[in-house]
């Protein structure tokens, strides 16, 4: 209950006031924030869970698109923190009142915010956000752009399963054109070392591409055995009205993971899924059940990492 | 502010992990919860009224029906043990997506929830989870099946305003058919060793019920000279979309409780409520506001019982 | 961390158990809020953001209308004094179920709810609730009548800004007849001795309200080479159905804030806006960002004004 700033320690200064993406992070950067995480757990799980760190601190979720799993995640990683936090969506808010984005972070930031978590459908909405607060900006997801806590706590997952990430090849599958899921892992992948190889239907899998450093690959099977951690993005039905593959089960059978693929597979291949997971689709039960599944540890992880986040914007920010 | 659990004593062994219901609790456990009420009523009224014993605890509120007035009951509770608290609802939520139900308390017990408070318009969906989960599991009403805070409050206000419970004779008006509130009371009270007759129209209250101890009647004229207490089920127009009953005014006119039935009643006659009422219907005002209703008491011994139950499953999860 | 209540000072006794307007408060216990909201400002820029004063204190929110930006400014006030919040809206309430408005606020405070901030459309509705509840009231805005804590921010920010109230002239332009805001700064600014010039087109500027001891304009540059404090009301398009003026344009025209409008002012013109804002109409960009904008100020002055608030109810509660 009286853990201090003190007893928490930062491998490498910390110089960001936002983070906006993994795209303009440093190796080391990010290396600092997995390392933090991983404080967290050792500290949460030892002794007590609350600590008090950022007491004082008020964290504002500005979610413009329903995600109760990340705003759940970051809340409690700010009550875990000691922070308090108050929640904005879009609807009732003063934004359907005809009041502009800015205006309303910025009343948001008057009343006393210190960080604002921000999920929008337009890509390059927290970079807005950020141009135009004081308080710390952190980006939960904007379009098809960036996701980076997701990608942060992939990559915490798969270094804590696997012990490291340089030199591993993790294999990103399905829709690569709409993910920024994808787009996070591919950044901070790469920086990190790792071999990334992006796979799904050639009208999900954009050729260009390649430009950010990834493989693609067509046939799943194919790059199977090669591979030690496979990324199973979300198949996103409510926001693809197009007709990007033929259908569901077709998708399933070339994409999915199931225990015929496990078989043919590394031995201890991870299989990893931001969810929520659709059953059936991306992975079977069988799979996601198994236990070469860590989609629960991501979410264990997506809470250490959202703490690690907070902590350093606000140490940042003079918290 | 500094209370501690060994402040808090624990009138019997506690052993459940999970509270799903009053049905296979035996009379040891329901008193056990009724006594700590209590004692939570001391402590919070000679004392400061937020307690710390649940301090870096996690609740969830999991509601997939609209209920305002349990959750924020439930909320409360938890609070005022110092304990966190986190809102999932069905409407934008994870399960809106295709996550399945019991992937999403999954999801939800990863993120690092001790205790999940759950609602559900399908009778067993809490065991469902019960049997997933590694968190406490608490029933806040399933379908037509239990709700057993709402009978433990029940029970709580009657021995505290008559000092027992055994040997009791209570009557449960209404729609016994499709109350779950009547069902924990039921197991509740005949437990406890009072008599219990439930009373309603013909079509809302089935003749197998006697199957569980209750005796039937039709009249509630003919009863209430021997009844202690009435308990007046809600009249869920929202739920009852058949004709169940001809008319609201016939239904007021035989199973109401207004002045003319209260002067030919026993004279200490409690009138309990599960609420929100509907004047006019269930009760007139003149009851309702009278001095044998203890319906705001009831509300207010719902946030011990909640205190006690998500106490006792707590410390039984070693928090 | 550990402020106690002997850390503040009230300016005179405080008798108010419910604050429901400006129109029956004197002139000395508003003095009394706005040196209050000084002193807290003083307390959380000094040290820690976060007291301990209102510990085990539970605030309900009973919104009856959308209003993210009050509800949350009450939260964090509320908060920050180190109280508890539960929020309730029309929404999912009990009151869908056919339960009246005086039983669902007394159930709320039977949950142990010490204040209650309540926003309604119909006048008078926190006045209903403080003559049945125990709990103090705070009118958070009621239908077209008062906006008390809106009025009391706005005297803070010109109190603060121009070191006084007494003698200054403040218009308020736009739609009177409607405005609550408009209401309560009348009856706050004319007890702190302002002259006050009501200003808006005739439809929404009704001549009787010169009985409340205001002056009435219809041109707004005619009068502001007089005025130190202009407060612009906001156009309400979700209210007004009917047509009270024949176009936006028009009114932004006659009665929108601009630079040619601020270059006709006096130099230390204070420019007041309760928001959300809608740019282009009460006032150009231009003016919204310039210097003489104290908007941002209004919003950080209303937390303060909340803390005030809540500590004197509290207070006068024996919390």
């Amino acid at each position: 209950m009286t853990e201090t700033m003190d007893d928490i320690s930062i491998t490498a200064p910390w110089q960001e006031r936002h983070l906006l993406g993994l795209e303009h992070l440093s190796a080391e950067e990010i290396a600092t924030i997995l390392d933090l995480a991983d404080q967290f757990q050792t500290l949460t799980e030892g002794g007590s869970k609350k600590l008090t760190v950022l007491n004082g601190t008020v964290v504002a979720n500005l979610f413009f698109e329903n995600s109760t799993r990340t705003k759940t995640s970051f809340n409690i990683a700010a009550r875990r923190l000691g922070a308090d936090t108050v929640d904005f969506s879009a609807s009732g808010s003063s934004l359907s009142k005809g009041e502009t984005f800015v205006d309303t972070a910025l009343t948001i930031e008057a009343m006393g915010v210190d960080l604002v978590v921000c999920r929008h459908r337009t890509p390059g909405a927290p970079h807005l956000l950020a141009r135009h607060l004081k308080a710390g900006v952190i980006n939960a997801g904007d379009g098809t752009h960036e996701h980076p806590t997701q990608a942060l706590l992939d990559m915490l997952t798969i270094r804590q399963k696997l012990g490291r990430i340089e030199g591993l090849t993790v294999a990103l599958v399905g829709d690569i054109r709409h993910s920024r899921v994808a787009r996070s892992n591919i950044h901070g992948l790469l920086k990190l070392g790792a071999r990334v190889i992006v796979c799904g239907p050639a009208t999900l899998v954009p050729r260009t591409i390649t430009q950010l450093g990834v493989e693609v690959a067509y046939n799943l099977d194919e790059i199977l055995p090669q591979v030690d951690c496979v990324n199973l993005l979300r198949v996103q039905f409510e926001r693809q009205r197009g007709a990007f593959f033929p259908s569901i089960a077709e998708y399933a059978h070339l994409f999915g993971m199931n225990g015929d693929r496990i078989r043919k597979a590394k031995d201890g291949l991870l299989v990893l899924a931001p969810g929520p997971i659709n059953r059936g689709v991306e992975l079977t039960p069988e799979v996601a059940d198994g236990p070469h599944s860590v989609i629960l540890n991501q979410v264990s992880n997506g809470l250490l990492i959202r703490m690690a986040c907070l902590y350093l914007l606000a140490k940042k920010a003079g918290k």
